[in-house]
């Protein structure tokens, strides 16, 4: 490696440190000793790529966003041609996705913003602009969904994409209270249902695809 | 006031205290100054009722606790004869009383459990007992609602009870993110359409009351 792959590698080993210690412990708890500890990387090179903790949260908003936008870009459900297949898909690779320990599984963004929210105006924009960018991707699909199943519903996409959101992250909180990913499995089996259900009420006109 | 109704007037206002700061800042970032600051009382005061802020942390919980179900104790809904219109009522009451500032409507349990789970298993533990308990009456409203109105559903009621917790755990960090109670209203609007098609499922069979 140069000298500029080295610093690239750091500044990721920093932020893959940021991911697991603030799950782990949170925001505020966290040191930025503990980050050069699970980094294996010293202080100097932590001021080096960071001004200081915000700024290292900041950043990892952004690494965490684009790790999960990666995961799910490759997810399964991407190939289902039928738009409710593919919402439902995404719920079950959320379900899948439940593995490892609860730092490993659990939202960066809902941990952070949780206690930022008020003190900290810079990562709650952070924490809301990746939140909702997810939540756009998610509104996408219930409106193709909407539009092939259920096109005279009076909800919002939108407000269906919040509410997938608000299960995960509500889902998040009882499986750390529990210290088990049982919990928001069971959750996650329940917002199924009412997807399922949206798409499905009598009264529904399936919009006839053309021939 | 004799001293020990002092005594119990300032305990009762470093917990008030507690319920303010750790929800507009988190457990972690809450100093025990701030608790003095915001009660209005000295370190010696609460130095006398409290070991540290690890045990102002288990009292806020059950004062939380305590609180909550003295509420909900007198809310409309408990006149309801109908186990699914007390159901609903509920949902219904949980909208109304999204009002205020976040602090104000927003969970000490979701709060504290999010940032402690693993670093402070005392404070994890009476977070969880403490939701488990509200959670229990939940399962209490929909076992006797789906004992008249879907006898025969395959999913249990106390895996409702913690889709309605998670539902409320994710809406507040919604609410935070957005700064606002609005994706929190829209999110228990879906909660309320979910129970309501738990119910009217077609299929259930609605059990004959005696005459």
């Amino acid at each position: 490696m140069n000298a500029t792959e080295t610093q690239h590698d750091s500044k990721v080993r920093f932020l893959d440190a940021a991911l697991h210690v603030i799950r782990a412990k949170g925001y505020s708890a966290t040191r930025i000793e503990d980050i050069c500890e699970a980094a294996k990387l010293t202080k100097g090179s932590f001021f080096h790529h960071f001004d200081g903790k915000e700024e290292l949260a900041l950043a990892a908003a952004a690494h965490f966003a684009g790790m999960a936008d990666a995961l799910f870009a490759t997810a399964p459900y991407q190939s289902a041609s039928d738009p409710l297949e593919r919402l439902l898909g995404y719920v079950d690779f959320r379900i899948a996705i439940l593995q490892g320990s609860l730092p490993e599984f659990t939202c960066l963004l809902g941990t952070m913003v949780q206690e930022t929210y008020e003190t900290h105006p810079a990562i709650r924009a952070a924490c809301d602009q990746a939140m909702s960018s997810h939540i756009a991707v998610l509104t996408r699909y219930v409106e193709a969904a909407k539009k092939r199943y259920a096109p005279r519903a009076s909800w919002s996409p939108e407000s269906v994409g919040y509410f997938i959101q608000g299960v995960l992250q509500g889902s998040f909180i009882l499986a750390k209270a529990k210290q088990s990913p049982k919990v928001a499995r069971g959750n996650l089996d329940h917002l199924r249902c009412y997807l399922k259900f949206l798409f499905n009420q009598p009264g529904n006109t399936r919009r006839k695809e053309k021939p």
